[in-house]
């Protein structure tokens, strides 16, 4: 067995099975990037159909990161995640206020979701920012109402939270904002899914859109 | 729609959904246990069946926390996933040298992945630790390597890393092994997976086996 220990030969190898399984899909070649990182992350070629792109959202994110703007995270795993190397040469950061110190004491005081609370946190600082839920639903349905009072103005939400409770609620309440989204339907998706989708993004504005 | 907004309810209807769907597995409580996180974690119900737990995995695991040793990750994300709070009141560390200065020289080096060049390091430290992969094909490889030369002497290696390309392969490495594992066969894994494994196995450490 032949094993691969070029990081280059290993992504270019694993780009070219993901372009085979993608050859019958139409996509315009940014979002098929972002496409392609997303399965390229998760296996899951199911993604080719059922990833939703809201027309504006490319150039949203493109936009946002160009400005030096942020990447906000529901979860320190999705932040982990991030290309945050890439984000720092447009002069943006990745930041995530699960842990924040207010947040957790709010937590206990209310008995709300730290996530939902982290993201009323996030609504301060967000205004042309990229928000990426890839784990907490209660995160997702907290920002869309934020949003829908105004009080939050993110340039692009990428709301791809997983689970069995809320998760495919929360993206049906995403899908009827007026505001550009990336997402999916049904419980599936997860820190994986929200760190590729951004990191497509930044691949695309670092102008490397080869998938 | 009722949104939930308390974490602990909405834990338990997420678990309750999960019971249900495996109300047919035949699984011992602990291995269950893991099977109910992995499948919180994914929303993947394959899991009930398609994890291998070794037969002494769950001891040895168990031992390694109990006894204060070191849960070592392939990525930064699987190191973000895993409860250090919990982790910590046993006295252990979730640890990851993909980012050591030593392994990035050497990785520009030689070439070879930093996966790879962080597991030659982790094995200096990792007798009778927990190896944790749920990224790096690479990092497996050479942790069965290393094993098998006598290098490298962990407790539990959980070996699930993702990808088109190795993932497979690098997993019936794994099961040669004369050591426990948790793996699973194919293309599937991740970073959530290796991380709500090794929290199964931290939550069973302090008692709380509720799922």
């Amino acid at each position: 067995m032949e094993i691969l220990t070029n990081p280059r030969e290993i992504e270019s190898k694993s780009f070219r099975i993901i372009a085979e399984h993608l050859a019958g899909v139409e996509l315009p070649e940014r979002e098929k990037a972002i496409v392609t990182r997303v399965i390229h992350a998760t296996v899951d070629l199911t993604y080719a159909t059922e990833l939703i792109i809201h027309p504006a959202a490319v150039d949203a994110g493109l936009n946002a990161i160009r400005s030096g703007k942020n990447i906000i995270t529901d979860a320190t795993m999705v932040r982990s995640g991030v290309n945050k190397k890439l984000l720092a040469t447009f002069g943006g950061e990745a930041l995530c206020f699960l842990n924040d110190e207010g947040v957790i004491k709010e937590a206990k005081e209310t008995g709300l979701t730290r996530s939902m609370l982290a993201m009323r946190k996030a609504a301060e600082v967000a205004d042309g920012a990229i928000i990426a839920i890839g784990n907490a639903p209660t995160a997702l349905f907290e920002i869309c109402e934020l949003v829908k009072k105004g009080l939050a103005k993110p340039a692009l939400i990428v709301g791809v939270p997983i689970g069995f409770v809320g998760a495919a609620e929360s993206k049906e309440e995403l899908l009827t904002l007026d505001i550009p989204y990336i997402t999916n339907k049904g419980r599936k998706g997860g820190s994986s899914v929200a760190a590729s989708t951004v990191n497509a993004i930044l691949k695309i504005a670092a102008g490397n859109n080869n998938g």
